[in-house]
């Protein structure tokens, strides 16, 4: 080993995590230290060795605070050296093994530029994304195909009507993956064939986003075929995929597609106020360094329980200063109504992708007007 | 779409589902209804198109009873369509949205054997591990290369000594992938070569485990690795990596390695009592249908908060009836001494891996001593 990677590093070298932990005062310090060695060297206190590893490799207590009754706020230091530079093992570093533990949460993550540097984050950004969709000024409007069970050719008809209708991001619903009622590479191909005629006529940009979350030696398969037959986007749920195979389709430069993240199988993460990861750190900062362009998450008044706090926290998580990381879009959805615009404008401005699903459906068969009726009345805010 | 397709499923075509729901007679129920709607069609009720849809692709409520005060059982089959028979989308049709919905956890899968085809599981099992390290009888002992920060060398000096003293599987540390204080391959090399040379010596069938979650595009690539330089086994945390690219591992004709899965950043599925997944349904079922060998979790009574009960559920759901899938050794740790190796052969009998880490660390600076000593002790329980 190099005398360079034992000297002390430099104060910049260590990324800082915020967390919320529960207890008193000795309790909340007593877990603290736990994080301190659990999350690098997870061995006891008394057997470290002394030097380099008890000096610089053992998580750092930088500052402890009252954050109520019962709950104290630490910020703990960890070297850059510890994450290998390397998604996972960020993370890994940052929950790993005291994800396990009860009463620590993580309210957020303090990434030094030296290891924002190893990553790449999202390829378009709010600002790619817009380029792509040639919409400048409103909020893109994305809705997704549905119900399961429907045919290639019935989904294919409805992406036509929403492309006709305006709607910018014409996803496949999460669940959509390979199943017999509409296999993938059917789907694909009718789908991307009905977006292209329908912006032939319309003169817009409007694309189809499938879902390529499915077998791990087949993920990069799926994206590149929707490269090939002309989608637009890619939908990936990357607590299901693994969030580094969402960070290797956004580096992929053959591929270059933006990228839609949806939270399925995740929620476990921000179901318990004392425990696991806090809705920015997660939607925002997380979802952001692993090359989502766009985060999707249930907006606050739906038919899931976030609060408009923290959809609020994700929002300023998607923007907040990052290094080279660029800013991505809030994705709000889930039970969205057209009435509900209102509201979304009013916290999230205009940066943000609109999710509307069910809400399309409710005016009648006719999705094109019903989509134009939405398109029109956002455009007209 | 072929009429077979629509016709509807005969009775084993249908996975069910075990929810714990939290709330009174009307809000478990109404969470049941729920459940049936948000992880298929994601779609309101009254939009559903009748037919084949609203018969079929729907989940269904199979039963329902009280599981105690504001607590009942709902048993909800959906079709095995719906999973597209892919590890994913069964998680997702499994947790999917409803992971982000309080209330509601995952207590068992019962999966129809025609969907248990479609999972090859784990390669090994346990009889296949015991072949692999020539140990018939006792439990199969396992320990952790550590602490972070040591180099090479020096982790290869500690397999030497583990090897000598007869411990069967000597993993990396979870928290080891690809830091500067021991790079991968340096460490693998080494690591190997003094695991050959001590088997060389002792006749023993040592293996060193090393730690493959990484890079999503190296995956495969470190696995690979590891097997050409001698690897006897491999480490996972599928948390990270994702559970399909365990599977993928595991279902490498041309790697055909051992599996170890570890928990990291996977907690808080099993952090609250009244969401997430059951111990056994996450420790249990889910890594054995997705390739794991041995599932490591915090034992009972260790430096982590599972209950001995707990644990019992994991143990019992790694060898339960499950089609044509082998059972998988449960591979309890996390501040495991020497001492409490007794407890844990009434608890799990000898089926199980164990493993201890800092307890070896304990009795002095002869890390063979102390591995012999427990070895010896354990073979005369």
């Amino acid at each position: 080993m190099s005398d360079a990677v034992r000297s002390p590093g430099a104060r910049e070298e260590r990324l800082v995590v915020t967390y919320l932990l529960s207890g008193g005062e000795a309790e909340a310090r007593a877990r603290a230290k736990d994080i301190c060695f659990e999350q690098t060297v997870e061995f006891p206190e008394d057997l470290v060795p002394t030097g380099f590893i008890r000096d610089e490799v053992i998580g750092r207590v930088e500052s402890m605070t009252r954050a109520g009754p019962e709950r104290f706020r630490a910020e703990i230091s960890f070297p850059v050296d510890s994450t290998a530079r390397e998604l996972l093992q960020l993370m890994n570093v940052v929950f790993g093994n005291i994800s396990i533990k009860p009463g620590i949460r993580v309210e957020r993550m303090s990434l030094p530029p030296t290891l924002l540097r190893s990553f790449r984050g999202p390829r378009f950004g709010r600002d790619g994304l817009r380029a792509c969709m040639k919409v400048s000024r409103r909020p893109l409007i994305c809705t997704a195909l549905k119900p399961m069970g429907l045919s290639a050719v019935e989904l294919a008809e409805q992406t036509r009507q929403f492309a006709l209708g305006g709607i910018d991001l014409i996803k496949d619903d999460h669940g959509l993956t390979d199943q017999p009622y509409a296999p993938f590479v059917e789907r694909l191909a009718r789908c991307s064939a009905a977006v292209a005629e329908a912006n032939a006529g319309t003169g817009r940009r409007c694309v189809y986003v499938p879902n390529v979350t499915g077998r791990s030696d087949d993920l990069l398969g799926r994206a590149h075929e929707a490269r090939r037959r002309g989608a637009g986007a890619l939908l990936v749920s990357p607590f299901l995929t693994g969030f580094d195979a969402m960070r290797q389709l956004a580096d992929d430069d053959g591929l270059a597609l933006p990228i839609l993240a949806h939270p399925a199988f995740g929620g476990s993460y921000v179901t318990s106020e004392t425990a696991g990861i806090s809705h920015g750190a997660l939607y925002g900062q997380l979802m952001r360094l692993a090359g989502a362009d766009a985060s999707i998450y249930p907006n606050f008044g739906g038919r899931f329980s976030f609060t408009r706090e923290e959809c609020e926290a994700i929002a300023a998580a998607t923007a907040e200063p990052m290094g080279p990381i660029a800013p991505i879009f809030p994705a709000p959805g889930g039970g969205m109504t057209v009435e509900r615009a209102a509201d979304m404008l009013e916290v999230y401005g205009r940066e943000f992708v609109l999710l509307i699903g069910a809400g399309l459906h409710r005016r009648g068969p006719d999705l094109a007007r019903n989509a134009r009726f939405f398109v029109d009345m956002l455009e007209s805010m």
